[in-house]
C-alpha cells in the first residue's frame, strides 16, 4: 500500500524541480467524486513521467479512507519523484512520495454563467508534458495573476500559436451548431478529468465531443460556450469582459442536467 | 532579515505549483563563489515572478553565514511564493519562503574536455520564464533522463524551433574564427551564473560575447565548444559520442586559465 506522507523532505524532487503530478478531487457526502478518472489520469501521468505508482488498488483505498469522514470537501493528491538521484537525474531504483490534504468544500460558483476574460500569457508547446496534471504550474500562476476582479471567473488560454486551449484551471467547450468542440491538447494544456466525464456525458446523450484545433474567431462563433473543472462542474460562459455574450443554450443546459443522473 | 526556514509546510507553492526560483552556489573555503551574481539573477527572477525579497542585504549575510564553517561545498538556496492564495491566484500579501541547504563538494570534472549528446527533448519556449532559475524543472528532468552512461557528461537542448539553447545544466559557448557566440535565452533556457561571469571575464581579455541564434550546424562548424556552470566552471567538449570531435582550442584555454585570476 502507499505511504501518505505527513510532512515532506526538503530535498523531495517535487520541490526542487516540480517533480510530480496533483489531482484535486471534489469529495461528496465521504466519497471521491469521479474517483476512477482521477486515477486514471495519474496513471498516466505517472507512466509518462516514469515515476512508479504500482499500487492503484491501495491508492484508490487510501484516498476512500480519506475522505469517509469528511463530508463534503476536497482532497488533494500529491505524487512526486521522492527525494533522490544527482541533480536532474532520477534515483536509480525509481522511488516516489504520496501526499494527500484534506480540504473544506468550495462554494459551487456560476452554474447560471460566469464572465471570462483572455490572458495575455500565452502557453508554451511541449508536448511531452501536454494533458498532464503536473507540479510545473507557474504558467497558471503567472495567468491567474494578470486580474483580480472576483467578478471574473476564469482567464482563457491561447498557446504560443494562437490557439485556444483552456482556461487557467478548467477546460473549454464551444457548441456551433449544435456540435461540440473542444480543444485537442496535444501540445499544451491539461486534460480535466470534468473534460473526460463530460466527454463521456456527451455520448451517452449521443453527441460526439469533437477534439480539435480552435482559434479566438471559433470562440466568438461559439452559439455556446461552457467551462468544466472538478469542483464546479460545468459553468456557462456568459460574457467576455461584458463586451461579448453568449446565451446559456440548450446543449450546455441538457449536459448540466444530466451530468450526475443516469444515462 | 529574511527567516530561513529547515522544514517547509505542505501548502507551500514552491511544492504545489514549482512557484518559486533556486540557485546553486559552489563554496570555496568557506565563501560562495558569484555571491553577487548569483543574487543579481535571484532578484532578477524574483522581481519577474513578482516574489518580495527586499532584503537584499540580510540574504547575503544569511548565505555568507551558511558558508562560514562548510570550507568547501555547495548551498543551495530555494525562494518561493510561501503559502496562501486561492489555488493558482497568488496571495495578496505577497510572502515568500526561504530554504538554505547545504551539500558536501562536487568532483570538479571534465577540465580537459567532455563528451556530450544531444537530447531528443526539445525545448518549450516561454518568454515569460526564458532566463530564469525557476522550480519548473520537468523538462530538465526528462531529459537528463534520456542517458545514464556516465561517460556522456552533458545532453546539449534545443527549442522546438531547433535552435541550440543550453545544456541540461550548463550553458553552452561556441567559438568561430576567433569569435565567441553563445545562445541568446529570450525565448528558453536558463542564463546560468557562470555564463555571465565568462561573459565579464572574455570581455576583460578583449573579446566580446555575441549572444545570438544558433542552431545544429553553427554548433558543428565551431572550432571550439565548451560548457559553462556555476560548479565545474568551463568544461571544454571534445566529442558528440566519439561521432564528431573538437580541439581544446587556444580561447577556451585562455578562459579556463583566466577565470579566476586578476582582470
Amino acid at each position: 500500500m502507499p505511504v501518505v506522507v505527513d510532512s515532506l523532505p526538503l530535498s523531495d524532487r517535487g520541490l526542487h524541480y516540480g517533480d510530480g503530478l496533483f489531482e484535486t478531487m471534489a469529495v461528496q457526502e465521504g466519497r471521491v467524486r469521479l474517483l476512477d478518472l482521477h486515477l486514471a489520469r495519474l496513471a498516466r501521468g505517472a507512466a509518462r513521467l516514469a515515476i512508479p505508482l504500482a499500487d492503484a488498488d491501495g491508492l484508490a483505498a487510501a484516498l476512500a479512507r480519506a475522505a469517509a469522514d469528511m463530508g463534503d470537501g476536497v482532497l488533494k493528491l500529491i505524487l512526486t519523484r521522492g527525494s533522490g538521484g544527482r541533480g536532474y537525474l532520477p534515483p536509480d531504483v525509481p522511488t516516489f512520495s504520496l501526499i494527500i490534504q484534506r480540504y473544506p468544500p468550495v462554494a459551487v460558483e456560476g452554474q447560471e454563467g460566469v464572465t471570462v476574460r483572455l490572458c495575455d500569457l500565452r502557453l508554451a508547446r511541449q508536448p511531452l508534458l501536454a494533458g498532464l496534471k503536473h507540479l510545473n504550474r507557474l504558467e497558471q500562476v503567472l495567468a491567474r495573476a494578470e486580474w483580480r476582479d472576483p467578478a471574473i471567473a476564469e482567464g482563457l488560454m491561447f498557446d504560443s500559436e494562437g490557439l485556444l486551449i483552456e482556461g487557467v484551471a478548467s477546460n473549454v467547450f464551444l457548441v456551433r451548431e449544435g456540435q461540440l468542440l473542444t480543444p485537442l491538447l496535444d501540445q499544451c494544456g491539461v486534460a480535466g478529468v470534468m473534460r473526460a466525464h463530460v466527454i463521456q456525458r456527451a455520448a451517452g446523450l449521443g453527441m460526439v465531443v469533437q477534439e480539435t484545433r480552435l482559434v479566438l474567431n471559433d470562440l466568438l462563433a461559439a452559439d455556446e460556450v461552457f467551462l468544466t473543472n472538478s469542483l464546479h462542474g460545468i459553468r456557462p460562459v456568459i460574457s467576455l469582459l461584458g463586451r461579448c455574450t453568449w446565451a446559456v443554450g440548450p446543449v450546455t443546459r441538457a449536459l448540466q442536467a444530466r451530468l450526475w443522473g443516469g444515462s
